[in-house]
């Protein structure tokens, strides 16, 4: 007997055929003896139509209102899949975040978990009931509905299989796990059986789109084992309730993955836009005066990369945004030019960043080399190269894009079983 | 200075631009230095969508989970309204049932009102705030979203206006008044300026589709002044904003009606059937024998009738069902053939019920006997009768229905100003 967190999201809850479907998963975990809590996000396309409708109310609304309005999506699939449940004859019941309660802080629309009370949720498990919350949602100090912001029902699944001490926190999505890189560009792509929650992190482009970035952070803090796994296989396929080795990608501490892969995956990010600001006064705040505007302009600036200055007194500074950010950054720079002091600003837009990505080149020399060797050999350029610990990142032209993932994929040998 | 409740239904919030326009009748009466407190009903059609859901997710669905799914609607409604008097500068806060609260037993789907908090409401009422109440709603001794029936937001919002003691309980919906008879059968029927408790909720017909019943009883009891009128003429229209006689109907006590009429309207019931049974042995215990298992089926009684017998040993008893329902009624009293002791069953569907509503009629003879003559002058026969203190209503056959109601309606002078 275990104790299972289970989050569903929204394509996976979209009608109620899916939530039958879902409530199948649940039932499959419930009757192998598991204790069990369901998180649920709103069927899909609801949180899109909740959300224009206070967009057309009024463009700058209260955040209090748009937190009521906006989390009625998931108190909706919570009653729909208790329903389903009971159906089927699992003891299952409803909660919303006001009732168990998730404590949040006070800032509506995007707001943190501060507490859940886990100890009456365990009562309920003792009493053999599936507890199907609402994800996405708390309660404030102000005694009102607070959301956590978009993606907020993987952290509400992470953060109660933490409040619970779960053995395990299973979110069910539409794909089936986590790749080495996208198999949209290689198809030799492989699943990943395990990654540690570093990798995760460092993902970025692929793993995101999987896992909210804040649900992995509060995994790692609190060593919360989760699963990533697919809502659309059939819910009794064999395996499928293999409680060590279910269908899916592990996202965990690095010492559970005993044999460690040097590379994990290759991740891209396209449409980045590089801007590099030439003999720019190497002196003490210069960084801060460059980024400081740029935050505050609501830019969202990604690799920077400022090099030893040759002579002491100027150096050059490269960094990168989103394209579509790009006009807006540049005048923000413009701005500033007397306080800069920069020579001149050089840009250009449609550019990608790829990054290989590995726990295991932490003890490993030659990683590094190996991509610039691979990248060299097929003519492609490299721009910019930024590196932390367990990620290389290197900014190259867009169109070859593609060439470089399938180049990497394979130099690292990660087309191989 | 006085304190409204407004309450406004599905149809006047059916979207964003409807939300809009009942902010503007809301900002009316807050520009007027009243105190506010607006009850809102679901999107129009989102009521349905949602139970449409419970039920194929099962049709036997617990009604715990049923309130949690339904409640929702109100809820965005009153996010959406909060947010569009925000934008108007009027200082407005949504509130649901658990957060006020409005505390109800424990009868999910169809629970009943048992306190409501106005102290906090009225304190906010201080403070200057509009409270945007979603209506429908309450939270049970379970801590639960509890909902009050159909059309409860109705009720939700006479509870409100007597626990914070308002001054008056506007219901803003698609009519705009209470009228002498249905305008569809008669054009000459007449908006009624004030008509009393009592007889609207003899309305039946006429009524119920203006304002639900059992607000009414409540109105009735709390002695709450309550006004029908429509949310679809200008907010800013002459005379929306008058105090003393807004456009539409006053629902009062009848000490409030000056010049009361003899008669204040006709009502009638399309699709009743008349089930007769002959020679029903007349003892003391007969009446329930046929009409406990009925009600026990799930079969609403409407008219009954029973002469006092000729000669002491048997009687002939008639009473209406809606004509749905009369195999089911039928079926019921032919099980109970030996029990029950009777010669024959006569039974006819399609007929009409017309009533004659007055709390005049009171204090003044004759009135039963002018609309007998009415009829009996157009050849319309009669099948029953049954009168209460304020109501007379008469059976025919549904041809006659539209004929008789015009005739009544004329007889009574409601058609003269």
């Amino acid at each position: 007997m275990a104790r299972i967190v289970m989050k569903f999201g929204g394509t996976s809850v979209a009608d109620v055929d899916r939530i039958r479907n879902v409530a199948r998963h649940v039932k499959r975990e419930v009757d192998a003896g598991h204790e069990v809590a369901v998180v649920v996000s709103a069927m899909a396309g609801k949180t899109n139509e909740l959300v224009s409708w206070t967009r057309e109310a009024a463009p700058m609304h209260d955040a209090r209102e748009y937190d009521t309005v906006v989390a009625s999506g998931e108190q909706v699939t919570s009653g729909l899949l208790a329903i389903a449940l009971q159906t089927m004859g699992v003891h299952a019941r409803s909660w919303q975040g006001w009732q168990i309660p998730v404590r949040t802080d006070n800032a509506h629309g995007a707001a943190r978990i501060v507490d859940i009370d886990g100890a009456r949720l365990i009562e309920r498990f003792g009493q053999g009931q599936v507890a199907v919350i609402a994800g996405f949602q708390g309660v404030g100090p102000d005694n009102r509905v607070a959301t956590l912001g978009r993606g907020g029902s993987d952290t509400s699944a992470v953060a109660i299989a933490a409040a619970v001490k779960a053995d395990r926190c299973d979110i069910y999505t539409d794909v089936d796990g986590v790749y080495t890189t996208d198999p949209r560009i290689e198809p030799k792509a492989r699943r990943l059986a395990r990654i540690s929650f570093e990798e995760m992190l460092e993902m970025a482009s692929l793993g995101a789109k999987v896992l909210q970035v804040r649900s992995v952070e509060l995994a790692m803090v609190h060593n919360v084992r989760t699963f990533v796994r697919s809502s659309f296989e059939d819910p009794d396929a064999p395996g499928m309730g293999d409680f060590d080795n279910p269908p899916g990608t592990l996202i965990c501490d690095e010492e559970e993955i005993v044999e460690q892969q040097v590379v994990t995956g290759i991740a891209y990010a396209k449409d980045e836009a590089q801007i590099s600001l030439r003999r720019v006064a190497d002196r003490p705040g210069v960084a801060a005066g460059i980024f400081g505007p740029l935050a505050e302009a609501g830019i969202n600036v990604d690799m920077i990369v400022q090099n030893v200055s040759e002579h002491g007194a100027s150096t050059d500074m490269t960094f990168t945004v989103p394209s579509g950010d790009l006009d807006k950054a540049l005048a923000v720079i413009e701005q500033r030019r007397d306080t800069l002091g920069y020579d001149a600003v050089q840009s250009e837009a449609g550019l990608v960043k790829v990054s290989v990505i590995g726990i295991g080149m932490r003890s490993h020399a030659g990683v590094a080399a190996t991509a610039f060797r691979a990248l060299a050999d097929k003519g492609i350029n490299i721009r910019a190269i930024t590196t932390s610990e367990i990620k290389i990142s290197i900014l190259i032209d867009g169109p070859y894009a593609e060439l470089a993932v399938r180049t990497l994929h394979s130099v690292y040998g990660l087309d191989k079983q």
